[in-house]
């Protein structure tokens, strides 16, 4: 096994248990040589929504074949499915629970199967509450050491998959109607509204209740403290504050309706 | 030095600080070709129970020969001794206060010394703060860039080492007495009866305050919001709630006594 | 590029959402065998002078030649230059808005670039609120990779860098007057004054408020509960409760004045 792909991992595990540090362990005992990153493991808890959404955004700056190892999984030891899935990017490993669905609206797969292989699992007899130690974290070593993924388990046909679609955000000729689908730790509120959607305008606003916001081209496009529309790095439009937190200035909820206006 | 061990990391530092960062920068200065992995940093601070529990159910999932660093040191300065303990799974290295009682009431001690020998420290006068900084890590580096145990300083018995019990369960013949001992970032209650226990058991329930908790083989045996009391992951009984956080539902907390019946 | 100097990363990003994980990712397109090691990403946000604290702090525990990925940077976007400065330990990237100036303050300059070779951005278009994934991580990777600091845009004179001064502590013949510049996750106090500044006295005491707080060599110097005031092991008198919380037992911030007294 001399291939020596990348593991990036996204959990809602947290870092107060010892449960990513040994997932950890599991992929070393596999290979010791591999290199795991940390996207995150501070999705809110079995929030299959928010994880969609790290994980959607955060594909694409890692090197071509990392192997993406996504584990919130409130369905484990029910019926849901273990899943691997090749994309152009890399490999996807977890539950199929819908957290793939949004990286697979932006990148095709290529290829699905359901992680039946018990060759590749930690142990014969997983536990039915920790399947990122027992087989997903042990199936993400293998693949990310040139296993070929049609080892790991039976082929899926990919429209099998569990989808977890979001609110399309709605066009007329004068507005664009979106909601918000994510706020961060920085506090700023990313739409649904891809920055493709602005595209034949140069002039628009933002509006959030009855406040109107004026766009920008960064954070510092106005004054310390005010409100600012903006394009993020995530491509989405985005409401901010200079310097401040625009979720607690304006007392906003993921699912809140941003409009845009020209 | 050709071995290359994996150094786990655990400790009450937080990750608000640069102190773990500074241990790993410590590391590196012995060895930069070393691998660490974060066990976990936040265990409650100065909680030594706290961490001996998380120790013993992380080691284990890692590979052999690798070194457990683990700082939970209220004693720092103090006359406290620091140690290296070779089991069968790689070698303990931190305080001697008890944090590795849990791992030794699992596997046997094989060695120990006392962390004699300034030649490995990272200076001759270390601060009387931060030994995980100025002994600990570049000890541990050491010991996982292959130096022998011997050398790290003076043989010690191994029934020397500090211990710190924790209360035993009690079984008669319709129930076994437990109580809670570590409760996870999920909410998931772990108690200290150990799957073993329940062997000749197929029927039980948990009963804790006035409540009667069902057994099931996974969190997802009951309905949403519902309890059930399972095998957890790391092998003892544990009551959870199926989408939700049993120790805020229970309001529980550590010690709390947890009666199995059949 | 044959060279494989470690990336020691601080930022304000927080752990919750992926940005971390993506400047890790972005650095490993660039060169996937570079080693990063994490200091903090838990900065209080858009917080400079607590990142000039930290990084102070931290450099020297690294090997020579790290290169120190900093980025805390609340004028991103705007005219602020990102820069990278040579010193004896290693090599500082990030905003130039004076987050380097306490490092600056112990080692000197060697040399600076202004970052304006787009050949090392990720993109030739980099967003307008993300330049740590964009810019400041790649530029990273590839100076530790061995990519001359010279290559990486225009030389610029050392002392135009942006300078982040604290204020100076005061001595006098019976004390010296300073200032609470930190405070830790464990709730020790630390101030301005370095060890250094307490040579010729042996017998001091600390004066915060109206309480008078004995010295002591440890935190176990005095009972359990009690204060202490020490040298802590960044090389600054420090304000501690044994086994307990200074910051909470004594109700203290940042800025307010601890004075020492002979």
């Amino acid at each position: 096994m001399s291939s020596k792909r990348i593991i990036a991992l996204l959990t809602d595990f947290g870092l107060q248990d010892a449960y990513v540090g040994v997932m950890k362990g599991a992929i070393s005992c596999v290979n010791p040589d591999l290199q795991t990153i940390d996207i995150t493991h501070q999705i809110p808890r079995q929030n299959i929504s928010a994880a969609r959404f790290a994980l959607m955004n955060a594909v694409g700056y890692f090197p071509d074949e990392t192997v993406y190892l996504s584990v919130v999984d409130p369905g484990v030891g029910s019926m849901r499915r273990g899943v691997a899935i090749q994309i152009a990017e890399g490999f996807l490993v977890g539950p199929d629970n819908g957290l793939f669905s949004g990286v697979l609206s932006q990148s095709e797969g290529l290829m699905a199967v359901e992680l039946t292989n018990s060759k590749f699992w930690l142990t014969l007899n997983p536990s039915n509450t920790f399947h990122g130690r027992d087989i997903f974290a042990p199936v993400a070593a293998y693949l990310a050491s040139g296993i070929p993924i049609e080892e790991l388990g039976v082929k899926i046909e990919l429209d099998t998959l569990s989808n977890l679609p979001i609110r399309e955000y709605q066009v007329t000729e004068t507005e664009i109607i979106g909601f918000i689908q994510y706020m961060d730790g920085f506090g700023n509120v990313i739409t649904n509204i891809p920055a493709t959607a602005l595209d034949n305008h140069k002039s628009w606003w933002a509006s959030v209740g009855n406040l109107a916001i004026p766009s920008g081209l960064t954070y510092n496009s106005v004054s310390v403290g005010e409100m600012v529309a903006l394009i993020g790095s995530h491509g989405w439009v985005e409401v901010a504050v200079n310097h401040g937190n625009a979720r607690e200035k304006l007392n906003l909820y993921t699912g809140d309706l941003v409009t845009i206006r020209f």
